[in-house]
């Protein structure tokens, strides 16, 4: 089974702003920290800020620039994310990018095409083909919901699932204080209980309650994963126009102070911690109230948090593939790579939710997530740059060739051609008659065609007897002891 | 009726490659016309290049690199593109750019979604969308073949369909020197016969036959149009690997050779005249040999060609929204954003085939058409840049609202919502309760209902009564003259 390695990028940032207008951006975001201040809802975080030396009042934390600073200088710049198959081990930050498919979706457009609640068996199915595409560099974790588990116990499959269909890294569960604490159990029975102390082996999203708000739950989560070393991405769900002011750069000036504030707070619980600084900004439908997907203003805020993430030294998270689309269509294909398109030039480090995604991430599609792979895998390429190492051998077939010749026989073409562009197979660039001829079929149908073919040739990747058993039983049991309903 | 003016870009172009790679191209591009040369097959062209001091050797002609950069040097950087409607005036060359609708379509995908060959009525229909799309800078030309019309008569029914159903600068015919001609002689009727001798007004596409091959057809067309000081593209019809190396930079290498020896010859016609450096390059599809649309190496050779123009400091086409895709479909729409990110990105000024491309240029789509004007207009904002006019009310606004409140109400969003961020209209981001009410279309669909709507609310622009007789009269006199029949 391939496997890409990290992308590493060979081809340099965009830089949409001024180095003066992110040094204003940046700015403007501590003197909200200082003056407006950010909530922490969590008795324990309110005690760790005080004795850190913030000026606290009540739930609100007032952080003076230089302490923030401080405490964000702590998060390295790149670390290791270990998977249990070595070979799947990959890189954050720095030069280096992974491709993580979508998380959280209720619904899924399925393998026919029509959409409904997500099963286990679809989340199973989408961990299957996250395995299998060569593009992924993640497991994610809850691609879909599996509706059918209770939800106090659906974090023990969700886990179960992505330790057990593929062997890449994985995504947590931060929905409690006890279910992340659960994750940390199972990586431990796959990892070993030392290794996950120190080693990051899971990723994990804690959301700031924009604006200006870090919520109890997710600052217990923080404090599970990151005492153990975990990675956690920072990234303010921020619906710019609802929960930003109605500019761009008023909304990523406000998302860059509930950023740091977290980072600041993970490296109060750990110093020297991993952390994925991040976004995730979309802008609202005026007339719904609707989130957006592959809007301009998203792909110009990315740029400049990118900005800002390097100013900072961060390894950074965007997504890619986010689409408001309904379904795989034209909609979702404009949507789509107006953002990819940024975020690999704004140079981000963990871009996720780059399989399957449609309707704001309510739903997961099977032809979308194959869609997706195929088009992560021409980023992969465009990512790494042109490659000059040829060139000669080149320009030495327009010697042989000559004017009105042409090159498709020469030793330069057979050599090159197969590697030299990228050739995707889901996309269709035979005649019309050859396509009218078998069957007209639409992306979205192909896309379907790819995903189901994909199933029926998955294999399960080798896991040790023991650590499976020990997975099973650990899942089993908390099965027993967990309620059925949320109390 | 609302129409944009020339897009100012108030964003960097992005350099993928460092200034050294494009000095190694340039100087293997020099090379390759003074050592294999170019060919130039027309008796008249051989005849000015021997004037000028070139080596000819038979229809081989060998250009001195300082001979090149010299000519190449007398293209103004930017020029004036004048509209009937003088509103409707735009630049090109700078920070300016201008959208163009497609050209040479062959087949329609008509508004029930069919594929048909096209007709003068969808051609009218296109050139009507075209003046409508406020978008669009441009009416093009043939934007789909009107296939029912004899081949030796089509040009008259073209250009009066471009110059009287819109008021926007149009495209020239560069089939034959008499059609040429017909073209200059209609555009006189319009603009005064006095004004066209000296003032641009028609662009025309004049298209190397890659490798190294100028052909007499685009040679006598140059030399119509040049005389005239009226643009012409220079743009080698690239399909990587067939026409080129199999090498994303030996391809631009060898473009950028012919494009510039086709604009040093325009010098030699009339020094001093607006022309167009320029590319249009796929890549070819290993398993069929058909042209791609919206791949990786499409997008990295539009960089590098960009690039080249700065050096160059040459006005410079690219194309935008091309895709290989049959129908509008997710595919189109990968394709799409895949070239139109690259083409905003890397500061072409004339970006064409922005509206209507299926099938790799075998069709013009209506639903294509509509979308892609949309996405115009979030291109549009985008290269306008972010702007930080608003940005201490935001903050204030932030300031107001505070953690844990909403943006929905504050002053600053009713303010500035509406315009704050692109609200497009074919996509669609209801609920998908909402969307499912209403039918549950995709974009393809809605994409056609939108260009039904249009077409119906079509309104004429003014032209002068004797204009538009004289026109009419040229037209009748000409389809008398002119044969039904190809000789």
């Amino acid at each position: 089974m391939l496997s890409f390695p990290t992308l590493v990028r060979e081809i340099p940032a965009y830089n949409l702003v001024p180095d003066e207008a992110v040094e204003l951006i940046h700015r403007e975001s501590v003197k909200i920290l200082e003056e407006v201040g950010c909530e922490f809802r969590d008795v324990e975080a309110l005690a760790m800020w005080k004795a850190a030396g913030a000026d606290v009042q009540g739930t609100r934390v007032h952080i003076d620039r230089a302490m923030l600073m401080e405490l964000v200088a702590q998060v390295p710049p790149e670390f290791t994310l270990h998977a249990r198959n070595p070979e799947r081990t990959v890189k954050v930050g720095g030069k280096n990018t992974i491709f993580v498919p979508m998380y959280g979706a209720p619904y899924v457009r399925d393998l026919e095409g029509k959409r409904r609640y997500g099963s286990l068996e679809d989340l199973h199915n989408f961990h299957k083909l996250a395995q299998m595409a060569p593009q992924l560099h993640s497991m994610s974790s809850i691609i879909c919901e599996p509706m059918e588990v209770a939800v106090p116990k659906r974090h023990l499959h969700i886990t179960h699932s992505a330790l057990t269909h593929g062997d890449k890294p994985f995504m947590g569960i931060v929905t409690s204080k006890e279910r992340a604490e659960d994750v940390m159990k199972m990586a431990g029975i796959v990892f070993g209980d030392e290794f996950v102390k120190d080693n990051p082996v899971v990723v994990s999203i804690t959301n700031c309650n924009s604006p200006l708000v870090w919520d109890q739950t997710m600052l217990d989560a923080m404090r599970v994963y990151a005492r153990n070393n975990q990675p956690l991405i920072l990234a303010p769900f921020a619906l710019c126009g609802a929960s930003t002011s109605a500019s761009a750069i008023g909304a990523v000036a406000q998302v860059n102070a509930e950023a740091l504030a977290g980072l600041a707070f993970t490296q109060l619980i750990r110093p020297g911690s991993p952390q994925i600084y991040g976004q995730f900004m979309v802008t609202v439908d005026m007339k719904t109230g609707a989130p957006m997907g592959g809007t301009p203003e998203a792909a110009q805020m990315m740029f400049v948090m990118g900005q800002l993430a390097r100013k900072y030294n961060l390894p950074w998270r965007t997504s890619g593939f986010h689409v408001g689309s309904k379904i795989n269509d034209a909609q979702a294909g404009y949507e789509s790579n107006m953002l990819m398109h940024a975020a690999i030039l704004s140079g981000a480090n963990y871009i996720w939710h780059v399989a399957g995604w449609l309707e704001a991430g309510l739903a997961c599609g099977y032809s979308k997530f194959m869609t997706d792979c195929e088009q992560l895998g021409g980023w992969y390429k465009y990512a790494g740059g042109l490659k000059f190492d040829d060139f000669k051998e080149a320009m030495a077939a327009v010697r042989e060739v000559g004017p009105a010749g042409h090159f498709l026989g020469t030793q330069h073409t057979l050599e090159h051609f197969e590697k030299a562009f990228f050739m995707p197979t889901i996309m269709d660039f035979n005649s019309f008659e050859q396509w009218n001829a078998e069957g007209a079929k639409d992306h979205d149908t192909r896309g379907r065609d790819k995903a189901k073919a994909a199933l029926a040739a998955y294999e399960k990747p080798p896991m040790d007897q023991a650590i499976a058993e020990a997975l099973h039983e650990f899942v089993a049991r908390r099965e027993r002891e967990l309620p059925n309903t949320v109390s």
